[in-house]
């Protein structure tokens, strides 16, 4: 396997947000859009560096085929936008949600774009902000497909927000023992992550950050999106399931491992390895040029052939980046091939509900010969049953 | 002022989220709607008790004039759905994004809607879902609409949720000293409101619950959207701002105060009074019937003609319900009504550049006479005015 790239824990310079843009406007020119408008707050965030939840006030940025790209904000954020947005903006402010007639950020939006203008917005626009979006409009999602690849910078960064959750995952393996409360392992797990980086990103932005550190026991990992109450307990024996991610200023990963404590149920021997087999099948196929959903049919079937085709709930794994979850999918009906520089989860799963769910995630680079993982966490049934 | 209705900490029970569908289909009656499609997480919550974040998988809820609703949801997410719902629902789910052609979520929301019919969609619907939502669509925020008037079971939430800020507002004063770091103050805070809400209901989603407890010091207080880093440090003197704000288990509150460490700057004396004497004027107005543009024009009057038009940098309040901000506005342009059931803030603001910010904000209730305020924390000077 290649080396892993070394971490990086500065903010993007400025030669970076304009590769980033120049990218977007390169499809722009394929696409013949004379601007594209997104509100995509993670789609802001990566040509920007300006993170913001969603509310009634609107962020809109409008980026012309040329020149310096427009911020559209309330006034009130202005200030906020500019101490993180780290590349070059033009400023339009409103007033309020609602203003007196006329100062709405409507009534504003609408002199910004030429009426004749052909404008390219993401299918995740709201359709009330694409109404008032002036010009004729044409829906491609061109930011979303320049982050399918990731730049040496997003490597570097998503390279440090796996230590960080390496260590979560770590502290995770040492404090679950039967009988230990979720919300403890929960406290404990993001206390460290959230302490790690603020020690590594004294500057880091909390709205970009966000961490879980969690535990399926085998009441519930059959389930894998169930949601386990502060209170639920940890079980003698297994499978559990941890869940262990973040979104470490801005870059979203994730470690997840099925482990047993103390004991290993006979039943559960036979699922774990044909996981495992899956599992390693993927990490086989695993180098640029591979079409994404034959990995998954790959999967599919040798999950299917040993008799639990209906216990798969999901895809082989997803594309992560500034989000946790995001395109590339690695799953049926998703045709694209792998690129030197995506970054994908691979995480087979199956579930057998009374029994549980038996499922490895890690953050994978997708390197120019193959692979490299860059999550670290034990795999083996051995090394997965922790003494008591 | 009226007597504070008792808190609530048990779920809605099925009364509670019919009497919701039944005032949402009111709405679709007079509007001739024959189906109704929610995707705003908080709408869903609202009618269902379901929380989800949106991501790549979509969650559809349809709403036909009668009958039973449908929630179109990943497959992977349907006993969660099942989990957390309240109300009767038929479930259509499908596999993946993507999935194989033909089975993909657009393949199978297709079915769920007659091609002819008239089909009511959120202007926050994603214009990716609504082209692919049959029918002839109109733009009607009704589910908003009816949120606009809380039920006594929301009101006695609020008045849960407000007591858990109420007690994170005090600690937040108490430990609130020069050189104390953002990151203690908000980790002591979260901490002691998120186990008073997990003592009080131990089985609150933790997707609908969220806590914040921060202080804007003199140097940034100024500057309300701003956000400190973790290590920005509290100062001697002041105006500080605390902002204590909480969705407990659905339910959005907040309380902010302006206070001062030790001593009170000269400058500060004023611009203190002025804001004081706002917030005064907008709870005298507050009452049934009145406008509520008519409120933020008084309040703008009394901070204007003190020479503080150029420091106003927002409306004086908005709503509160399973949101910490949404509709109805005490804003210039929001020409609706005060009405018993109403949740509103109250926080005028001035805001000083080199010197700081002036805002104290609660949570309050409109009702048949008048207001009870639902937040409880000193306001004055000299209560604010904490001994070193």
């Amino acid at each position: 396997m290649p080396e892993i790239p070394g971490p990086i824990t500065i903010p993007p310079d400025k030669a970076e947000l304009a590769g980033r843009l120049s990218k977007v406007r390169a499809l722009m020119e394929a696409n013949k859009l004379d601007y594209y408008v997104s509100f995509d707050p993670v789609n802001i965030y990566y040509l920007t560096n300006f993170a913001n939840n969603v509310h009634e006030r609107p962020f809109i940025l409008i980026l012309p085929r040329k020149g310096t790209p427009t911020m559209l904000c309330p006034l009130l954020e202005s200030s906020h936008v500019k101490t993180r947005a780290l590349c070059d903006l033009e400023y339009v402010t409103y007033y309020e949600v609602p203003s007196p007639q006329g100062q709405n950020w409507f009534d504003v939006y609408k002199n910004l774009i030429d009426e004749n203008a052909r404008v390219g917005i993401e299918s995740a626009l709201p359709v009330g902000i694409a109404n008032a979006t002036p010009g004729k409009h044409v829906i491609e999602d061109i930011i979303d497909d320049v982050r399918l690849v990731k730049t040496a910078y997003e490597i570097g960064r998503t390279v440090h927000a796996c230590s960080i959750i390496n260590e979560g995952h770590r502290k995770l393996l040492e404090i679950t023992r039967p009988g230990a409360m979720e919300v403890i392992i929960y406290g404990e797990v993001v206390r460290l992550m959230m302490g790690k980086m603020l020690m590594e990103i004294p500057t880091a932005n909390l709205l970009a950050s966000k961490f879980i550190g969690a535990v399926w026991p085998p009441s519930l990992s059959h389930d894998p999106h169930i949601v386990p109450t502060p209170f639920t307990a940890m079980e003698e024996g297994g499978p559990h399931v941890s869940i262990v991610t973040a979104q470490v200023d801005g870059y979203g990963v994730e470690v997840e491992r099925t482990f047993f404590l103390g004991k290993v149920p006979e039943v559960s021997i036979k699922p774990f390895e044909v996981m495992m087999k899956a599992r390693s099948r993927a990490y086989e196929m695993l180098k640029p040029g591979v079409v994404l959903e034959e990995i998954d049919g790959q999967v599919r079937q040798i999950i299917s052939k040993a008799g639990y085709e209906k216990n798969i709930l999901h895809r082989t794994g997803h594309g992560l980046g500034i989000t946790g979850h995001e395109a590339p999918y690695v799953a049926l009906g998703d045709s694209r091939r792998l690129v030197p520089g995506m970054l994908i989860s691979i995480e087979p799963g199956i579930y057998l509900p009374g029994e549980g769910g038996y499922r490895h995630s890690d953050t994978v680079l997708i390197t120019e010969n193959g692979y490299a993982r860059l999550t670290d966490a034990p795999d083996t049934l051995a090394e997965l049953t922790i003494g008591l």
